[in-house]
C-alpha cells in the first residue's frame, strides 16, 4: 500500500498532516464507507426516521490534572463538543477507563468527580462503561475513552464540506489556552499571568446559536492541531480559500507572551472549549452578539472570511496587510495534549 | 466514601469481585442513573420509539497477536457481542486507537485488516474513529476502544435480571479457550494439542435463536472472569440459585490438560465467542439443535439449571453428585486477557 508508514511516529497522533496520511493510507482503505469518508467530528446516520450523531475520542493528556480541569472533564467535554459540532443534542455517553496498577484511589475519585460535574453541566448521562487495569509501567497512569450519541433535530446540514465563499468565520473566545496551559505544566514553566485550560462543554452555546440563525454552514472545534489545522481541513473539504485577520484574532496576553518566549505559533495549539462557526455574512453580527451573551462566548470575535480562490488554502492577512500562508500542522509540537 | 480503594490494583480490572467493588464505590455513586445501574453488557434506551443498545469496551490484550485472532478482531467481536447480548442487531461501531510511538506499520496493518474482516463478517460498519500516539514507554504497543450502537427489534426483555427458577442454561461451545490460549502464549508454554482463542462474532448465531424461541430470559457472554463469574453476576442480579453439571461442561482436552498442569480452574478463564443462554425448559432442546447447526455452536451443550434457592449462589453438581460452591473470581489470574 502506497505511503503505508514503516512505523508509527508521534506526528501520526498530532491531528495534522501525518494524522491525515495515516487515516488515508490505513484506516480509510480498510474501513471505507460513506459515513466514515465524510471525516467529520461525528458520524451522522438515520435510523427509523431519526438522525443521530455518534462520536468517539480517547484521552491521554499529560499531566492528568491541570489548571482549569483534568483528563476526566476533558473527556466529557471533548465528546459532548464533537457531537455538538454536527448540530446534535448530546444525550448518552460511554466511558472506558484504562488504569495503571498503583494509581492512587483519590486521584481516580477526583477525576470521576469532575466527569460527573461535567456531565451534569452538559446535561448528558453516562450510561455504560468499562474498566481495564494494566500492570505498572504498561500505561501511564490513566487513559479514558468517551463515546457519545446525540440526536439531530435541526434540518441544517452542518458539515466541513459546506463552507461557502463570502461566509464569515467566528470563534467564541481566545485561542490556544488549553495547549499553552498543558505545555507550560509539562515544562514546569510558570508565568505571572495565570494560564488555564479552556476545557468546556459547548452544547448550550451552540444550541442558542442554532435557534437564532438558520444559516450556519460549518461548525468545528479546533482541538488537536489548533485553529490553523482545523481551518485547513475545512478549506480542503469545502474546496475554498480561507482568510483570517491577524488583528481580529483573540488571544490572552499570557498565551501570546508564553508563545513568543517559547517560539510557538499559538494558532497550532489545541483548544478544548472553542468553536469555529462559518455563517452567511448577514447573520454574523447577530451570532456574535449571542455568543458574547453566553459565559463561554464573552471574548467571541469575527476572525476571517471564506474566499472562492485559492482553493484548499488558508492565509493570514497580517496587521501590515501582507499575506502569510497558514499550513496544516506538520510535526508534533506536543504529544498527549488531549 | 466507604471502601473507596487507596490505590488501583490489577484485581480491579479482573471482571470479578474487586471490579464490582470499584464500580459500586466509585462509578455508580458519581454517575448514578437507572440505565447505568442495570449493569448489563450494554445500556438500553428508547429514542423516538426505537430501542437502542449502546456499549463500550477497551482492549489491552497481551500479546496483541495470538492463535485465532489479534487485538483488532477481538475488539470488533467484543462490542458486537455485548450489543448482541441485549437482543440488539449491531449496526455501527466507533474505533479509538492508542498507539505507542515506534509501533511497526505492518503490525498496525495486520490488526486493522483483521478488524475489517471481523466487521464484514458481523455485518457492522466502523463509522467514526480516533487515533492517539503516545511517546515510547507510555503505553504498551496498542490499546483499542470500540463502542457500538445496535437496534433492538425483538420485544423480549433480555437482561441479567430475568433468570427464573426452572430455566435451563445453555452454552454454545467449549469453555476457557481464549483465556488458556493467551495464558500459554504469555508464559511461552506450548502443548501438543493446539490452543486457539475462540474469538468470534455471535450476532448471527443469536439472531437465529431469537427467531426460533420467544422464551429467552438471559443472554450473556462469559468474558473476563469466565463462566463462573458471569453465572454469579446473573444469580445475584436475578436473586436465584444456579446449578451447573460437571459432566455436561464442554471443554477442549487441550484446555483441560493445560489447566490441570497450571493449577487453574478453567471456569474462570475468559471466553470471547461464547454465550450463556437461560431459557424456559421446554425450549431448551430446540435451541440446542439450532446452536449446533451454526458454525459457532457445534459443541453447544445444556450445562445447568436455575433454582429458587439458595439465592445469589452458584454451585457445581460434580460427577460424584457432591456440590461445590462456585464463587465469583477473586484475585486476577491473568491481567490483559482482553
Amino acid at each position: 500500500m502506497a505511503n503505508f508508514p514503516k512505523q508509527i511516529i508521534l506526528d501520526h497522533g498530532s491531528g495534522g498532516k501525518a494524522s491525515q496520511e495515516l487515516i488515508e493510507t490505513v484506516f480509510l482503505p480498510f474501513f471505507d464507507n460513506p459515513l466514515l469518508r465524510e471525516m467529520n467530528d461525528s458520524a451522522v446516520f438515520e435510523i427509523n426516521g431519526t438522525r443521530f450523531a455518534f462520536s468517539t475520542d480517547s484521552y491521554t493528556v499529560n499531566p492528568i490534572i491541570f489548571p482549569g480541569g483534568n483528563i476526566g472533564s476533558l473527556a466529557i467535554h471533548g465528546t459532548v463538543n464533537d457531537l455538538t459540532m454536527r448540530g446534535a443534542k448530546p444525550l448518552y455517553l460511554s466511558v472506558g477507563f484504562i488504569l495503571e496498577e498503583g494509581l492512587p484511589g483519590d486521584i481516580l475519585q477526583e477525576i470521576v468527580g469532575s466527569m460527573q460535574k461535567a456531565a451534569q453541566e452538559a446535561n448528558v448521562l453516562v450510561v455504560t462503561g468499562d474498566t481495564k487495569v494494566v500492570p505498572k509501567g504498561q500505561v501511564d497512569k490513566i487513559f479514558i475513552n468517551t463515546s457519545g450519541i446525540g440526536v439531530i433535530t435541526s434540518k441544517l446540514n452542518i458539515s466541513g464540506q459546506n463552507a461557502q465563499p463570502g461566509d464569515l468565520i467566528l470563534i467564541n473566545g481566545t485561542i490556544g489556552d488549553h495547549g499553552m496551559c498543558i505545555l507550560c505544566q509539562r515544562e514546569g514553566l510558570s508565568f505571572q499571568a495565570p494560564l488555564e485550560s479552556d476545557t468546556a462543554p459547548l452544547n448550550s452555546l451552540v444550541e442558542n446559536i442554532l435557534q437564532t440563525s438558520p444559516h450556519i454552514h460549518v461548525m468545528r472545534d479546533p482541538t488537536r492541531g489548533g485553529v490553523a489545522t482545523t481551518l485547513n481541513e475545512i478549506a480542503h473539504q469545502s474546496q475554498v480559500g480561507i482568510e483570517i485577520w491577524e488583528e481580529s484574532l483573540p488571544f490572552k496576553d499570557s498565551v501570546l507572551g508564553a508563545a513568543e518566549l517559547l517560539g510557538i505559533d499559538p494558532l497550532y495549539l489545541a483548544n478544548e472549549g472553542k468553536v469555529l462557526i462559518f455563517v452567511a455574512p448577514e447573520e454574523a453580527e447577530k451570532i456574535l452578539a449571542q455568543m458574547r451573551a453566553h459565559p463561554y462566548g464573552k471574548d467571541a470575535a469575527i476572525i476571517g472570511e471564506v474566499k472562492a480562490e485559492p482553493k484548499a488554502k488558508v492565509w493570514m492577512r497580517t496587521q501590515l496587510r501582507s499575506k502569510r500562508l497558514i499550513d496544516m500542522l506538520s510535526g508534533e509540537p506536543l504529544p498527549r495534549i488531549c
